[in-house]
């Protein structure tokens, strides 16, 4: 990776990030909106603890630098990002439930259901969920109406059932945990993590050129990339998860392995995974050529997520 | 109750729950949508099972009724109606869960973790709620793009942190669930009950008066309408559980009482909730004087809210 580039982005990733902490922090305030009646203190304690804590805010950096490659400010991308971020926590506050992963630890802290309790973390992840549909539907995300529920509509299907939701599931399937044979095709896979991780960061690009009114081109193009980065970040994530250490990453590593979990490194081995990282990394960089030296910073996301030790 | 409207009221609601439960198996189908990219088959199932149990659709209906005041066509309303009933139902799947109220039973069934599972159970709900945005950003629901966008911002403020998932987080305090005092002010219930079942009846209501382009005093009238419909329902409720019995009203009775819940007529007694209930009742129908015999479908409901044995 070229050094500048890679300190630029760094920084890049960075800023958007304590950027995305100080909106989550301002929006998860314990004041009531129009149209609430309250907030118990509770609840928010709980979803601050969830929201605020320290991810590298992967989708709101993806969303906010797509949407500035069509000339979108950062303000209303940080909302849309924001709304993003709120799905993304909601979902491993409820993936980590006993019921579900039964993790303890989440980015190297107690998980809310450990920090809290269990029925405080269903709440915290339905309230999450609920409250990303709340900000992408403000008018500070976009003055335009249709660009909001162009976004909600598509945040809805990339999130739900026929995406992230139905991912989950599948994966919960591909561990046996509903009896039935535990055998998962190449193919199998390749749509469960579409569905359970591509499916939000795939969003996250697309979500950024709606806000940017790309034209339909521009749009194919930003949805191939979001889809390569997708996969890419998976494979990555199961290859630390072999090859990673509990400490650095944050949470327990071995244990796709352990769970019997259906992921491309079982199926293809770590080498045969490499390489499929390596196309998907390619891919990426093709679908963005058509944007010229605009879109270095998400050529280098591209490959933060494909090389990230953590 | 003048016998004519009660028929009339009776077929109505049956009518409306019939189309409703027609529209829900039709939306939940194994078939992907656009931007989805599977259905899994056992996640399918289990949304069904869970939407599709036969409840009154009294939700449904209030925004259907409250609608058709306004001059809104049946279909439209019937799809802002479904996508309530989803978040309606994903609450249902998520209380009942070992973890929150911990229910064997629902409306005589075996509830959805009983049925499945609880991890199915939490991606039912997870599942539910994500596809009432998706229905609710169609355009079936509305042409207008602004007008589909409020009825996302106030569903999400309705059913979110500051409505219902803070009202369910409140009512589980007031169990003594995160230890701390018990002991409830009747205005602790009263505010408890508006968050938890109150807000989304009320949105019901107002929802269907947004999608007629009712202007600020009859939205203002309908609104006043809503909360003390949503309020009764609740009353009656509470005083269900102390009169009710099992075998009619389709779940476990006498579990408020064994669980400490705060509830109006813990606070009040039995009389003094059912003196409540009559105030609310009549709160109700003075906030429909506007409307004149337009309304009395709306009337007729709300004295079923307040009067029904199950």
């Amino acid at each position: 990776m070229d050094a500048t580039l890679s300190t630029s982005f760094a920084g890049r990733l960075d800023e958007i990030a304590a950027e995305t902490d100080a909106l989550l922090d301002r929006l998860l305030s314990d004041k009531a909106a129009a149209g609430e009646i309250a907030r118990p203190a509770r609840l928010i304690e709980a979803m601050r603890y969830a929201a605020l804590s320290g991810g590298k805010r992967l989708r709101p950096f993806l969303l906010v630098e797509t949407a500035a490659l069509f000339g979108v400010p950062r303000e209303p991308a940080l909302m849309a990002g924001a709304a993003l971020e709120c799905v993304h926590g909601y979902s491993l506050v409820h993936d980590d439930l006993p019921a579900m992963d039964n993790d303890a630890l989440r980015r190297g802290q107690p998980t809310v259901h450990k920090a809290f309790d269990e029925a405080t973390a269903i709440l915290v992840g339905d309230g999450l969920l609920t409250f990303a549909f709340d900000l992408m539907s403000r008018v500070e995300t976009h003055p335009d109406s249709n660009v909001r529920i162009a976004l909600v509509s598509e945040l809805a299907r990339a999130a739900g059932l026929g995406g992230m939701v139905g991912g989950q599931l599948l994966d919960l399937a591909s561990e046996g945990r509903f009896g039935g044979a535990r055998k998962q095709t190449e193919a199998d896979i390749v749509k469960l993590q579409a569905m359970k991780t591509g499916a939000l960061l795939r969003f996250a690009c697309r979500a950024g050129a709606i806000l940017g009114g790309a034209d339909a081109a521009a749009l194919a193009a930003i949805d191939r990339f979001g889809a390569a980065a997708g996969t890419a970040f998976q494979i990555a994530d199961d290859l630390l998860d072999v090859e990673g250490d509990t400490e650095t990453i944050g949470k327990q590593t071995g244990k796709d392995a352990a769970a019997g979990k259906a992921t491309l490194v079982a199926a293809l081995g770590i080498d045969g995974a490499r390489a499929r990282l390596a196309q998907m990394l390619a891919g990426a960089e093709s679908a963005l050529a058509v944007f010229g030296a605009k879109a270095d910073m998400l050529r280098a996301a591209a490959r933060f997520i494909a090389e990230r030790r953590s």
